[in-house]
């Protein structure tokens, strides 16, 4: 195929945009895992010039004259080269939308925001995070309301664009008043089947970090992650971050209880594998990046809630569990551990949520979060509003705000239009694995025995090397043959909870 | 103070200019601390796009300009601010003297030349070397030629200006004149006063790493090393990296001897405080950056050799180190101690060089790499001028390439106009802890007690916290009284080494 000077120059400027992208990346693991208190300050500067250079190459006004070059060349350029065309523009049209004065409010509104929820969740003090929300709040609606122009879409539309391209609130409402629908009955049930079942017995600590680290290196190392191109570390909150060719996953551990820092560790797993399966040949240009942030949590979820909490994966597991930490007895056989691991209990902090009710938080903010885009709902009438649908939609009313509309971070950062991504990935994983097991029946006996591969040559091949040259519902289409929708999430909770 | 507005937007410039820096700085300690092996292509991208966004910067014809008018306003502008400017424009003379195309040339001739270096020394194959390192010779050469046209110096100062900023090799020829002149008289001196005595006993390990770390960590803190902003990790070779606001230092760990790696750490926490030191007001500008490369040698030598080896400091450490790894005996008495960490004996490789002989290694490479530059030795001669100038200045021939002129991966990385800033700093240090001493009587009884702050106070307000704003030159004369010169430096090798 012929490359067009035009495009050709794209993807220079483009690459160096990764480069620097990637060393924000880097710093951004360096800020939550290594850097001392007092280095903040300095950290803040370095990112804020490395944006600055970041937005200066995506504003250059001879960038658009290039696109625009480019554009009118398509004929000349592949497939490839046109999903990567069209994601540049994509870049652009984001970036170029909002003004620099906008971008550069935003930031400081944020900041200020994140620092003052630091301390108001930990005080209960909502009264004093609020008029730091409200500035974000107004800021964000100021930049969906420029978005919103350019890209043709409603204001919350055009948020949602930034981490799920293309995808529409229309349809997201759609399938996510199925899962509210099904939602309360399904709850009661499970809690119902749930009761009728011994409870699970608890396994006693103290489980020494080293151990609990050694067990999490083990695991990664047999899910397929490559410590060639990546690290293990701590952090306050699990992540993924650096680059494809350095992904660096962290967790967090508790001495008494290891089992949520090893899930911690199986789930950020799911999200490194993407990121190192990303076409190597793109990596450097916008569609050798992930699809989207529904589908970055899908293979986090996939690996997490459906590999790893299945039944064959559980009892391939407890004897290394068993020798991690050199304990033995009826409350470290597979079957307990798979009833520890699959225990649905409502409860009011959604990072603590099991698969069964984690939705309902989501369903919540993103409810809200529309609202407060919209104008419909005030900062002020957060805390009433969050308890109120707390109530309706879980059955239960939070006490104090800590436990209620403090507990996420995300707000504070400005990030509107991201919630959602958690439920639809709960769909993507269900859908995908579904799809994954009836093209090889090997993938389930596979998890049992502790042999990632099949499982990971289906997505390597139907999502991980498709990079961006697909958006996400239709590589999920093509994947499962059928469009994204809750029915096999529904039934993936039915089969765990119900059998 | 007014401040005109070319000065005002000048600082803006060099503020970003500096953070994109920093950013740089920590991803290089990333580099040798975390980094994965896989992620060194990824990491080469991240920070050759920094580099670029620097030279774009520096190299901005409006930079120029700016720099033009406000050096006509210099008289509305405050001491800080005028030496602030001319701090600019040292670093716009250096990065608008050499065209692009040579910067890039030379960028990717030393990455190669690197690799290189690194298979050929361990196979000893000086063949296999010698084309890359010519390629970087010719590069750095041209290098020299433009900057030295543009600096009004020659070729080799052109260079030396880069790490020492104003100093000329006129000056340094003579004073290392003066160090080749005593060196070899003295060290026979020494070996026979040092074989007089009874030898030092040995310290027998293992000394686990837990325990090696823990101990330096509390050597750090008694020096005053704030790990509110700095951290200590291990890499393959010591170093000092990060920002002031976020020192990272670094050492490496031998479970058969503390002694070395120990060492490495206050040497380099001598760096660190040199850092953490420099004055915050201009922390983002040139002005409030290290006055030099041998200043900051001084730093870590003045900390390492006159403060930590001296007879008080050892005095008040053995009891720590004996708690440390839970030994003692005649071997772990200060005496013995003492006479561990002063022992003089000749040897072929410079790192692991004591006080008394590193100068001739030094004295080696900078003659050197001088005829290299000036074009009178070829890198093809190398192996042959290196061992006969080791046979004339410490009486030994390297048997081979590995522990002669491979050693080093200076050249490769294509610094040329580095080394001699060691022995310039060495006796930057003699010289500074001499004149500290006579202006603060309690420094030396401080170091016995473990009590660095005398010792502190005098360095901060004496060098640290005068960052660029003076040349070196300048406040060693300031501080010391005298000019710099090798006095100071050979008589505290012979009241340590001949007592």
């Amino acid at each position: 195929m012929a490359e067009p000077a035009a495009y050709r120059e794209l993807e220079a400027r483009f690459a160096r945009l990764h480069a620097l992208g990637g060393a924000s990346a880097v710093l951004d693991w360096d800020s939550q895992t290594m850097m001392p208190p007092g280095g903040a300050g300095a950290r803040a500067e370095q990112r804020a010039a490395l944006a600055l250079a970041c937005h200066e190459i995506l504003t250059d006004p001879r960038l658009g004259e290039l696109l625009d070059r480019a554009e009118a060349e398509t004929g000349e350029l592949d497939r490839w080269q046109a999903a990567n065309l069209a994601e540049m523009r994509r870049g652009w049209v984001h970036a170029n939308a909002v003004e620099a004065r906008l971008v550069e409010a935003l930031t400081k509104a944020t900041s200020r925001c994140e620092m003052r929820w630091r301390r108001a969740r930990p005080d209960n003090d909502f009264a004093a995070f609020a008029p730091a929300l409200s500035e974000v709040v107004a800021l964000v609606r100021e930049t969906a309301a420029a978005k919103a122009a350019a890209l043709g879409t409603s204001p919350y539309d055009a948020l949602l664009d930034e981490y799920e391209p293309d995808a529409r609130s229309a349809e997201i409402d759609a399938v996510f008043a199925d899962i509210e629908s099904f939602l309360p009955d399904f709850l009661a049930a499970v809690l119902e089947h749930q009761a009728r079942k011994p409870k699970p017995l608890p396994l006693a600590g103290p489980f020494p970090v080293e151990a609990q680290r050694a067990l999490g290196v083990k695991m990664m190392a047999i899910v397929g992650f490559d410590f060639d191109h990546g690290r293990l570390d701590v952090s306050a909150h699990p992540f993924c971050g650096g680059t494809p060719d350095d992904v660096r996953i962290t967790t967090r551990y508790d001495e008494a209880d290891f089992t949520q820092g090893l899930m911690a560790v199986l789930h950020e797993t799911g999200h490194a594998m993407y990121e190192r399966g990303l076409p190597p040949a793109w990596r450097l240009q916008p569609v050798g990046r992930a699809a989207s942030a529904g589908l970055h949590e899908g293979q986090s979820l996939l690996i997490e809630m459906q590999a790893c909490r299945g039944r064959e994966f559980i009892a391939f597991a407890a004897p290394l569990l068993r020798a991690a930490f050199g304990r033995d007895g009826p409350a470290w056989q597979a079957d307990n551990i798979h009833r520890l691991y699959t225990r649905v209990e409502p409860g009011l902090i959604r990072v603590d949520a099991d698969e069964v009710t984690y939705p309902a938080h989501v369903l919540l903010r993103y409810r809200l979060e529309k609202a407060m885009i919209a104008g419909e709902l005030a900062v002020g009438d957060l805390p009433g509003a969050w308890r109120e649908g707390m109530g309706e939609l879980l059955g239960l009313v939070p006490p104090d705000d800590r436990t209620g509309c403090l507990q996420d971070i995300h707000w504070a950062e400005g990030a509107f239009g991201y919630f959602p991504t958690y439920t639809l990935g709960a769909m993507i994983a269900a859908q995908l694995f579904d799809a994954a097991q009836a093209a090889d029946p090997d993938i389930r006996p596979g998890l049992g025995r502790g042999d990632f591969a099949p499982l990971l040559g289906w997505l390597r091949a139907n999502v991980h090397e498709l990079g961006s040259s697909l958006g996400t519902a239709e590589l999920v289409e093509r994947a499962t043959g059928r469009p994204l929708d809750a029915a096999v999430f529904k039934a993936h909770l039915e089969a765990r909870y119900l059998a």
